[in-house]
């Protein structure tokens, strides 16, 4: 067997794709993928705990994991600060296992710049049609309204150009088994396990 | 279920690695799979069925092919030409088919230039031990020419960088399985099918 570095796969997508619930039944039948921990400016709540959840960290020890360039990605939110540790997901990555980070779609342009060979997953709902039911079925929303909010889910999906891999929600099982797939895929991939190869080989000569 | 166009599939590698073994297994056990049937100049041996195992032509009609560009890749071996046409196999892809071909290594860069879009798939050998067994038991190499046969088989694996992934050969049910996540996995691909997706939602807004 050659030892081969660990992925990261990003997962992210418009919301409504249900990339929560893939991530979770991914995690649960796959050993070897670990999900990374976040830290947070934000207060610990009841059950929460540390290392699990998250990092719960103050705004001093945050702003400087900013400035020293140790966060994949950050955002502000609702008054928090939320960040992907870059040390901890490279320390996985290294020891081969997998890493997956679920993240919102600026997240995930984020991790793009700082992490290139990561494996950007894009979520898809089946079809727009149950976005449409919802936003209908409420009736306060004159037609122009309704044009409007499909379009700007339209407009998210267009940011599918971002991603390397979709994956189409229809039923929960076959978009874990899809990548279930790409990682085994991606393991296969010339030009990110080359070396390893090559050297494998020399060693023999 | 989206219409998408099928994938070519090159398999090629170093000799010794196999790859005609795990192409018959790979068609076996794929419907819509399909082999590319080459065109020769050679004379049809018994047994031979036009439109199966070639197409047999003559010089005259294998060079309006060469020179209208109608081969995706061709050769000339012990007197004769054989070349893969381009029209079949871009009929089967339009059919939404996938297209396998099992050629050389140098076939297999002449359709890189003329076809990008396919899937390269090197295979490789599990290890230089075999080749070197057999050159050791024949007792006729000096250790210097025996050395100089294994860099050259290293040679060939080197040109591994010309491919997309690499399957190595230690089992071929394994190596079968490997190619059959590959073609799942190209078909998730965003830069293959972004337009197809792209479509099919904005027909709902």
């Amino acid at each position: 067997m050659l030892k081969r570095k660990g992925l990261l796969l990003v997962v992210s997508g418009p919301s409504g794709a249900g990339k929560g619930t893939i991530c979770k039944a991914l995690l649960n039948s796959n050993e070897n993928l670990k999900l990374s921990v976040s830290v947070t400016t934000r207060k610990s709540r009841e059950g929460e705990v540390e290392g699990v959840n998250y990092y719960f960290i103050d705004n001093e020890k945050f702003n400087q994991l900013v400035e020293a360039d140790e966060l994949l990605e950050y955002a502000h939110v609702y008054g928090n600060f939320y960040g992907t540790p870059k040390e901890k997901v490279i320390e996985n990555l290294e020891k081969g296992n997998d890493v997956i980070l679920e993240i919102e779609m600026k997240g995930a342009m984020q991790v793009r710049e700082r992490y290139p060979e990561g494996v950007f997953i894009f979520t898809l709902p089946p079809s727009l049609e149950e976005l449409k039911n919802r936003i209908v079925g409420r009736g306060t929303e004159t037609p122009e309204e309704i044009h409007k909010r499909l379009s700007s889910a339209y407009d998210e999906i267009k940011l599918i150009d971002n991603y390397d891999y979709f994956v189409i929600n229809e039923e929960v099982a076959t978009a874990v088994e899809t990548i279930e797939n790409i990682i085994k895929c991606e393991k296969n991939k010339v030009e990110r396990y080359r070396d390893v190869i090559l050297e494998k080989f020399e060693e023999e000569l």
